[in-house]
Order: C-alpha cells, then sequence, then structure tokens
C-alpha cells in the first residue's frame, strides 16, 4: 500500500543534473539543449542506424482495457527500472501527455507510483513546448485556408464547404466542437462550419510522428490534404506554400526530450498522438534515438494491443524498419473479471471463475502477436485486491501456451517490483527474438489491409462498408492514396466495433463508416465508430483542487 | 547601407553561451534555467528592491509613430550597446514579439540591423513558451467558464449574455474574430457569440506583466472578471476556482528569459502585452530584474509617447514604485515630414518646410515628458534619405529647448553609432534626474484621470462620454473599482481620437465610447475609439516565402 499521492512521491525525489543522465547514455553535456536542470532536448545527430538494428527494441502493450487503463505507462517505467537493476542499459521511450486531461477527469500521464518520469509537474504542463508548436503549426494552416479563401490575389479556389482541416487546442473544451467561424462582415473571413479538437488528434502530431528529420517534415506537411477546389481539385498544404512555416514552428519540437525515472534512468519523451484517430505512440525519431544509446529500450502504444500493437507493428515499425523483439502484455486480473462478465461493482472482488472466462481476451491477444512473429510476456499489474488464486491460474494457463506471465510490481516498489518481469523479458529477448513480420504489406489495397487487421486480429467474419466509406475508398483511390497504411479508428474497449462485447468476441461484423486521409501521414482512417476528439471537463474540473504556492510548489495534480 | 537581412545579420553572429551573459550580470551558472545554449530563465529570488532603487531607469518613446513605426526596440537595443562601449554596465529589458506578426505582415520585433537582441528566431518564434503558457492559462479559464454554464452541479447561473472573457491565439486570424460557439446539441455546451483575440490583447499578459510574485499573479487571476449571473451579480474567476490552476500553468512564464544583443550585452525579454488596451510594456518584474542586475537598464514602450510613456509612467512606474530618470524620445525625419503635411509618397524627400511644421509634434511630447518631472533626450534614429540640414535643424531646435538631440545610427553601427546618445542619456541621468511624479494619483476618481490624461498629455478641449461609458462607469463604481489605473485605448497615428489629425492638433473634442474592465490588471480601458484585437494576414502572408533546411537553419523571418 502507498498512502502518498503520485505527485508527493515526485516531489519527494531528489531529481539528478539531467547532464548525469545523459553521461548514462554516453552522451555530452554540450550536445544537449537544456529546458532548465532536469529536461533537454537531443540532437537527431545522434541517431546511429547501426544502433538501432543492434539494441533491443520491447512494447508494452495490454489486454482489451476497462476505461481505468490497465498501467502501460507504470508497467513500461518499471520494467525499465527492472531492466537497469539486473544489469541491462534500459532507457524508457513514451509519449507526452496532452495538457487538456490534467484538468478533466483522466490526469496526467507520467507513469503512478513508484514507477514514475520526473519532473512529473513539468511533464504534463508545457514540458519543452512541442504540444504548443503543433498546435500552432496546426492552426497556421487554418489561419492560411481562410486566409485563402478571403483573398483576392493567389486564390486558390478552395470550396469552403469541402474543408476536412481543423483547428486545435490542447484543451478539454466541449464547446469548440462545432462552431461557426468568419461571422461580422466582409472584413471577418467567410463564414463556414468548423471546430477545434485536441492537439493530439491533429494530423501534424501524427505527422510528427513519423518524420525522420527535418525534411521529410516538410515534405509530410506539404502533403497534408486539406480539401477540393470549387473545380473538385484537391488542395495540399503545399498549395499554400505551408510547408516551411510549419516546419519552423517545429524546428524544436521534433527533437525528441530527455528526463529520468524516479531511479534514475534515462526517459525519452517525444510527441503524442490519439491511440483512437492515430497512431498512438512516440515519435520514430524518439525511439531510434532511444535505441542509439540504449541496449535496451522499453516503449509503449495506446489502448489494448488490438490498436496499439497494430499499429505499431504494422505502421511504426514497418515504415521505419524496426525489429521489437518482445511485446510485453499488460494484464489485471480487474480487466481479467470484467471480461468474465464481473459488473463493475465486483471488479475489486476476487472471483475465479470471472477470471477463467476473461482469461480468453488475453488469450487471444497472446495469439495475434505471434501473428507478427513475436513471442509475448505477460505482466500481471499487481493490485491489492488480486487474489493469490487469480494470480496463480493466470502465471499457469499462460505457461500452457508457452507464455512467462509474471507479477510486476513497480508501482509500490519500482524496479525492485519488476526484476522478475525483466528477466522473462530479457529471456524472450535473448533467447527467442527472430525477425518480426508485419501482418500487411503497405502496397497491398486498402480493403484487403484492413480486412486483414479485422479479421486476423479482431477475429470479424464480415467487413462491411457504409454508402460514405465507399465514397471514401473511390476517393482514395482517386487522389492515388492506396499505399497508404490503414490506421484503424475503432472503440478500445472490444476487439469488435461494438464495446459490449468484452472478452473474446467471434463471427462478428465490423462496419465501416468512413475512411479518413492523412496524407501527411500517409496513412488513411477506417472509422468504426464514433471517435472523440474532443474531451469535455467533468462538472467538478480537477483545476478546482490544484494549488500553487509563492515557491512555485504543486499540489493536487495527477 | 546594410545589403543583408535582418536574419542573415542575425545568423552571421557567433553567440555566446548564455553563462557568459549572466557572468556580466554576476549571476550564477547554477541559478540559470537554460533554454538551449543561448536563452535561460532567471529565478525572481534574484530580485533585490535596494539595487531597483539605487539603479538607472531609462525610457525609450517616441514621437507619434507613422505605421512604419519610428525604431524603437532597434533605438533601445542600440542605446544599450552604446552604453557599454562608454563604459556603463546596461541592460536592455523588452517585450517578448508575438507569433501572429511573424507570419503577417509586421513580421518579428527583436529590433534591426546592428541592433538586434539574438537568437533572433527563437525570441520570434516560441522563445521560452511564455506566450503559449498565457494563452494556455486564459484559455483554460474560458474552458471553465463554458463547463459551468453546461454543468448541473456547482453551476454559478452566469448568463451567458454577460461574458466578456474571450478566448486567444497567437496567430495572426481573422475568422476566429466573431464566431459562435456550443453548436451540435446538448453534449456540446451552451451556444452563445464568442471570438478569439490574438494573446498579446489577453488580461492574463496584462496581468503577468503587472505581477511582483506567483502569489500576486495568483490573487490577481482571480480578481479577473467576468461577467454577471442571471440575478445580476458579479463573477470572477476565483468564483470558479480557476486561479490556482492559471497560476499553475504561468509557473515558469512568471521568470523573465535572459538572452544577448549582438554586441554580447544582457537583454531581458519578458511578457507582451497590447499597446493599445493595454499597457504594451514588459512585466514589472523583468523591469526589477534589470534594475537588480545592471547600474543601467533601457526599456521602451509600444506607440508613441502619449500612449506608452503615459501608461509606463502613470500605471508601471507608479504602481511598481519605479523611479526613471531619463526618456528618450525617439524621432525620424521621416515622421517629422508626414506630420509636417508630406504625403506617403514623400515621406522619403528631405524637406525642410514640412519638418520646421512636422517639429511641433516632437515639441508636444517634450512638453509633455517634462511633466513627469523627467528630463528627455531626442535620438534622431538615423535614415539614408535624412538630409543634413534638416538633422541639424531638429538639433538646434531641440537646443533651444534645453533638450540634447543627437543622430542615433545603431541600426548601421551598432553601439559604435549610440555612443552620442548614450553619453546625452548618461548626463541627463547623474546631472540632471530627479524623483519622477506621475500625473494622477490612482485614487481619484476615474473622470479625473481620463480628464487629466486628455486634457495635458493629448491636449484636448473637451472631453465626451457615451451613453454606453456612462453606463460603464456607474458599474466600475457598483463594482468598487474607482481607484483603479486608467488605460486609454485610442489611435496611436495623433494626440486625438481622430487619426487624421496630425501633428500638434489643439482645441479638439475626444469621446469615450466605453470603458472596460480588466479587474486583475486592476485598470480600466476607456475605448477611444476602434481597437483591433485580432489581425488578419495578408494576401501573400510572410510564411510563403520563408524556408527551413534540414539542418534547421530558417530563412525570410524578419
Amino acid at each position: 500500500m502507498i498512502h502518498q499521492s503520485d505527485i508527493e512521491i515526485a516531489q519527494a525525489k531528489t531529481l539528478k543534473h539531467i547532464r548525469e543522465i545523459a553521461k548514462k547514455l554516453e552522451v555530452d553535456e554540450d550536445d544537449l539543449e537544456m529546458y532548465g536542470k532536469y529536461k533537454a532536448k537531443l540532437p537527431l545527430s545522434l541517431i546511429n542506424d547501426n544502433k538501432v538494428n543492434q539494441n533491443n527494441l520491447v512494447l508494452v502493450t495490454a489486454l482489451t482495457p476497462t476505461p481505468a487503463g490497465e498501467g502501460k505507462t507504470t508497467v513500461s517505467i518499471g520494467l525499465t527500472e527492472g531492466l537497469n537493476k539486473i544489469g541491462k542499459q534500459a532507457t524508457v521511450v513514451l509519449r507526452e501527455p496532452s495538457l487538456g486531461p490534467v484538468f478533466g477527469i483522466k490526469g496526467g500521464a507520467a507513469g503512478g507510483g513508484y514507477s514514475q518520469v520526473v519532473p512529473m509537474e513539468d511533464i504534463n504542463l508545457h514540458f519543452t513546448g512541442d504540444f504548443n508548436a503543433v498546435e500552432k503549426a496546426n492552426n497556421l494552416l487554418s489561419a492560411l485556408i481562410d486566409n485563402n479563401i478571403q483573398s483576392k490575389d493567389n486564390n486558390l479556389n478552395i470550396d469552403p464547404r469541402t474543408i476536412l482541416w481543423k483547428r486545435v487546442i490542447d484543451m478539454n473544451d466541449r464547446s469548440l466542437r462545432d462552431i461557426t467561424i468568419g461571422l461580422g462582415g466582409t472584413a471577418n473571413g467567410i463564414p463556414r462550419q468548423d471546430g477545434f479538437n485536441i492537439t493530439p488528434a491533429s494530423e501534424v502530431m501524427a505527422i510528427l510522428c513519423m518524420s525522420s528529420d527535418l525534411e521529410n517534415l516538410k515534405e509530410r506537411l506539404g502533403n497534408i490534404f486539406i480539401g477540393f477546389t470549387y473545380d473538385k481539385k484537391p488542395v495540399f498544404a503545399s498549395d499554400l506554400k505551408a510547408e516551411n512555416a510549419m516546419a519552423i514552428l517545429l524546428k524544436d519540437a521534433i527533437k525528441p526530450n530527455l528526463v529520468q525515472t524516479l531511479e534514475e534512468n534515462p526517459a525519452i519523451i517525444h510527441g503524442g498522438p490519439f491511440a483512437n484517430i492515430a497512431q498512438g505512440t512516440n515519435t520514430i525519431i524518439a525511439t531510434k534515438m532511444g535505441l542509439s544509446l540504449s541496449n535496451y529500450v522499453v516503449t509503449e502504444a495506446g489502448f489494448g494491443a488490438d490498436l496499439g500493437a497494430e499499429k505499431f507493428l504494422n505502421i511504426k515499425s514497418q515504415f521505419a524498419k524496426l525489429n521489437p523483439k518482445c511485446v510485453v502484455l499488460v494484464a489485471t486480473i480487474r480487466a481479467l473479471r470484467h471480461h468474465g462478465g464481473a459488473a463493475k461493482v465486483d471488479y475489486n472482488r476476487p472471483n475465479l471463475e470471472r477470471v477463467t472466462e476473461g482469461f480468453k481476451n488475453l488469450e487471444k491477444h497472446i495469439e495475434n502477436i505471434r501473428k507478427y512473429n513475436i513471442e509475448p510476456v505477460v505482466a500481471i499489474n499487481s493490485f491489492i485486491s488480486d487474489s493469490k488464486e487469480e494470480v496463480d491460474f493466470v502465471i499457469e494457463k499462460c505457461a500452457n501456451l508457452g507464455v512467462e506471465a509474471v507479477l510486476s510490481e513497480g508501482w509500490v516498489k519500482g524496479g525492485e517490483g519488476t526484476k522478475n518481469l525483466a528477466k522473462a523479458v530479457v529471456n524472450v529477448v535473448e533467447n527467442k527474438a527472430t525477425q518480426y513480420k508485419p501482418l500487411y504489406d503497405w502496397s497491398s489495397p486498402i480493403k484487403d489491409k484492413i480486412e486483414k487487421i479485422a479479421k486476423e486480429i479482431y477475429g470479424a467474419s464480415i467487413i462491411e462498408y457504409s454508402k460514405q466509406a465507399q465514397l471514401n475508398l473511390r476517393r482514395i483511390d482517386r487522389l492515388g492514396f492506396n499505399d497508404f497504411a490503414v490506421c484503424m479508428a475503432k472503440t478500445q474497449k472490444s476487439f469488435s466495433d461494438n464495446a459490449a462485447l468484452i472478452g473474446r468476441p467471434e463471427g462478428f461484423t465490423v462496419t465501416v463508416r468512413e475512411i479518413e486521409i492523412a496524407a501527411g501521414a500517409q496513412f488513411v482512417i477506417p472509422i468504426l465508430g464514433k471517435m472523440m476528439r474532443m474531451p469535455g471537463l467533468p462538472s467538478q474540473p480537477a483545476s478546482e483542487n490544484m494549488t500553487i504556492d509563492n515557491d512555485g510548489v504543486i499540489s493536487g495534480l495527477s
């Protein structure tokens, strides 16, 4: 049991100067761009492709999660501490948290308990300004679009009704979801319907996370598909000559951020795209940076393995030619009870029968990981309400499948609580790793790629396309985007597109409602359900309970 | 003549590590919060009120400017180089530029030619994130307001029609001036009219610049006046328990930023409120920081002396108990021709007659400065189109008034071109400085304060109040805000509220159209004309000509 809040634990820690953390990675102080004493940006010149290929990449993902989440970030950090404890040189590479949820219900995202990255306040607030840079680059493009529609010179004849590009703000602000802009007369632009998404939902964020360097970033930004002219020609950001100015705004944001864990191990935190309509994992640059500097890199991807791991392996790893050598599947006894049919009030009550039934969900994820030629390890993220009987059951069932399942106690004990998990991971990496293979080739037709994911990963029998989706497929074909990756957008609560289908559903139909285009990120986004792109605040926002004193000491941030 | 652009000159300079600049101020490296190698934040603990009183504050302001501006920032930087050249320890303290104009017509604001602060790209882009922090604090309050209106618990009964608080974005984006938000059904909030201002127009920016420390910042943020409940009770940010979370977002933004000039002298750059509806000068904290660390501090305030200097002296200096010892009035021969009636096409053609007539504008500003018990120095910001005859005329006319006028050639020559100006300033500071006195007491009635400024500074004969303004005065009285300062909002193009009245108009009437309240900043804002709070982009935005290469080298930024 821990009696302190996350922020209290984090504040009790005396941080090492970031130059000391850099030393562990053999990075010269002179190569660091410091942001205060405990944060630094790393130059892209430190990326070394030979090292990227030699070193060991471990992906942390999860079974199908409950709304509370199963602790992937906490396990990723904990596992990194554990690896260092057993003598491996390991770095954790994570996404940057969005500011919006900090004031909402969810809170920040810098791990928890004794498995945190610090300084947690800074990481959860503006950090090194990357989200702001993404926001500004996104909104500069918006301003340029509306300015062009208004403009007498250089007018591209953009049809305002076709504009797909939205503004973004890193704030939970439901009132901005659906707005009309350009009111008030001729001086104020052309009235049209618009809306703000939260910044992680920006395609600029997805692009930043797919880019290899500034040149590539610029090219991708220019490729952003905005909409059509009145004579139905596609309009791209490059038509507005926007890509250089957008890249200028991102010149520092492209560099990964170095911080530390509570046990003074290196943490690289960079980029934070949504896990529903985007790839939900840190930048390719950050992952490669980690692998250039560290023998082991532990990273994570959002939601369950059907979403996060699928995208990590088929989009990011395939594109960036990464070779993940082990996948850690985070499971909680609570989530297994849920998948076995336990009601929410019973989540914390031991029930072997529910866990037995719920195990089918985890089993399907294990099968799925093996489809990529990767061996999984199961991390049972320990909770006080777990019974020994339930934990032993999971360990035994996994063993029957040839998978090592290990209790992970990083939240309560830090690296001391994850040494066994670390050993299991090292065993897979050193003795069982092969060359991973993606599930599909980017070059195969869009419908084939969707089918492969839906049938082999989700377990669907039938894929239906709405009229809208069929029109979208024709548009993708016309624009020549058939060889883009597929970034599926569906509920994280089920293997299917129906949140109510827990466990391991079979024989179901999934419906592709529409298919969006992220031409800069180079993927299309089949939408299988309503996607939230702008959260709201709760009745009693978390902001109400936060305080800061005259010395800058914060409380109430989580 | 200079054949290089500002950015080319800036990039040709090999910068000193910021720790070397800090050394000149006797600041330990350990006290710096570095942002890369060339920017750092200074902790508030370095402020020393004894030093603030001992050291010498010099304000740079201008005659009534032409739309191109008369080069206050360039002269401020140049003068600082000159002071250091003649053996004084001097620091320039400036506002941070807004990002919006960088992509518009105006460009950045880091000086020009050989009088620049560097790294100019960073200063003109996100810098250390202060503007973003202001923007987020402002927009968190907006989100909390709309969330409260939507909320079933804790509902304050806010009447959405009375909300005065607007969202902000640091972007020139005319389409956001007038919008409707909250559309799309019950999940998306309550529909209402709203709009975005540019970030420098946020009251949060005005507050940051008036604050003495985090505690005071928090108090001011809580005092922000938002609007009324349905039963006509005033609503403040503190009613939404917003002030702590807002202050948390500003925890780093409250610390001033240290950079360097092209001649490696210290520059402190912090805060950037609009000069029309706000105080248009850097933070009180930054000015005090400069004075705590430096024998001479050169600072500036926006627009002409009727606006910038008036607010600097009556609002900032009075509140913060500063004692400015010299005021530098920047004049250009071009602007004097303009005030003498020259048409725009003739601005660059010598014409002694026009300059003779136009001198009346400068003369009035000289008289005004003396009303504060301060001796002015006139800096003739040198242009290639100036004739010797015109320059000599201005010098002689000033001498007749007992004022030293000096040619300032910082743009072409850096500190070498401003040594004479520096000597003139030192002469005033060392031989003529007395205790400055403000024009009015904050405690006098609002109408008296307005009258004093309009009659004594502008030269108006009659002050009229619209019906709206009279209602606003009653509201201010009812809310108990009579002892606030007065922050006048009028055109910068004339002493009067009519932009067409150049030179030294007399016998005119000014009309107060409405009076806004900035309760956190502690001033009311009499509006004497239409104020622009959200600029637009030009037909061909500056962004189109910017480039960045793969090494991050930028061109086309100005």
